[in-house]
């Protein structure tokens, strides 16, 4: 299951907790009546100042482990070409993965990849709790608003979360070059896994680089799993949407990928 | 699974939905260090002046179907007595069942038991719309907040939902007197199913009188599955908590067999 946090003695918590300003999601194409709900957690690699610059250096700060380069620049071309809303958090991850709940390590990471996170080394609850209302409240607020709404009006949303990875992670060379994650409900990934080897020349596999089992899935849990809606995760190697252009092309391929996973899904559930 | 609203033509999302005064959901004893966070999604009979009185006699607004009698005299003397936190819901489940996703039959109930709603016979769209932003999602957002602060506080919540069942369902005489029910996660139920046996001469079953097969464990499936948090759902007979004094009674005697179900739960993480 999910790695614990470092035990620490519970706080009491406030009845009235103090405001720390929220980052709200950004939602985009917010009148579109395309089924599919687009889910960019690491959109951003920006750091509020209050953070200040978290012990990194500038390169580190523009690094994968900051944010997930490309994802959102794919994330809008897939957008436009499905008719599809977008939510998409703005604020580092390194801050607050949004992707995480609030007790697992990796929610305010100590250490990423082969990066000491130094403002991340020893967080006091009083922190872990401010970022979690800074942060993670508003996004999960934001998006389950933005999803119970869409079924509130017969819109059957249907959540695909947009995440790129870096080719090269401690130092090995990986050769996927298109993940598909499910969570508990695998029909729409293999539906899109097969979509992109029927279209696509791209090296697609199914849970790599990692899987549901790395606690990856955190939103697909929390926010498609519980109303029954039909979710995936997609993962792209992030030296093939280095560019706006490439992010236009990949845009192009995985819009007529989805679209066939999509009807695949819809014919399944017409003959069940 | 659950059962699927009637099919209508989805409806255009606004960019900016028409705002619908929310209801927001009651916290008592937020300062409480207990584990357990006693949710009452069927607290209150009240019907806001907004949908008048949906059709409905006086005697019919008062009865079991419009919310679970007892339940929420038994939640306050639970949380006073495990130092506990308590939550519920304003409005009636008639007007918006908190314990139901938007897409479901039971979320605005056309006929409850033997009753016709006359007031939810033909729910149009804007309005399935308007009570979900009124009354489910300030609901949802408020226990999902308070929930996710006490996971970051490390206070390792434990949800405990409160409900109470009519005696006589359908003509037909209820013998259980106390029901535990669970989701995916059958342990704390177990556990306090148990202790009720231990401890207490209810008639106690488990899964009675309906079970998550009947689509009734939504506040769990969404609020407590996903982030692995040890959950429960209770039913009580109302016939046994219609006076404060047998409420009192009542919450004496759950109030125990909690604490010997958390106490066995704490057992089992530790052995495991």
């Amino acid at each position: 299951m999910r790695a614990a946090t470092p035990t620490k003695a519970p706080a009491k918590p406030k009845a009235t907790s103090p405001a720390a300003k929220p980052f709200l999601p950004v939602i985009e194409n917010e009148a579109a009546t395309g089924r599919i709900v687009l889910v960019c957690e690491h959109a951003s690699k920006q750091i509020p100042a209050r953070w200040g610059d978290l012990g990194l250096s500038a390169d580190q700060r523009e690094a994968h482990i900051a944010w997930d380069p490309g994802a959102l620049a794919v994330s809008r071309g897939l957008a436009q070409r499905l008719d599809a809303v977008l939510i998409h958090a703005p604020v580092s991850r390194l801050v607050y993965d949004c992707n995480r709940a609030p007790d697992m390590m990796g929610a305010m990471p100590a250490r990423s990849e082969v990066h000491d996170i130094p403002g991340n080394a020893a967080i006091a609850t009083a922190e872990r709790l401010a970022r979690t209302e800074a942060v993670y409240l508003p996004w999960a607020t934001g998006l389950h608003g933005l999803i119970a709404k869409r079924i509130a009006l017969g819109l059957n949303p249907v959540i695909v979360t947009i995440h790129s990875f870096t080719p090269v992670y401690h130092g090995k060379q990986r050769r996927v070059e298109f993940g598909v994650i499910h969570d508990a409900d695998p029909h729409l990934s293999v539906a899109i896994l097969n979509a992109a080897h029927k279209l696509t020349r791209l090296h697609a596999e199914l849970n790599a680089p990692y899987s549901a089992a790395d606690d990856v899935t955190h939103t697909l849990r929390v926010q498609a799993t519980p109303y029954g809606l039909p979710n995936a995760m997609l993962e792209i190697r992030n030296d093939l949407i280095a560019t706006p252009e490439a992010a236009a092309a990949m845009a192009d391929q995985l819009a007529a990928v989805l679209n066939m996973g999509l009807v695949e899904i819809q014919r399944q559930a017409k003959a069940s």
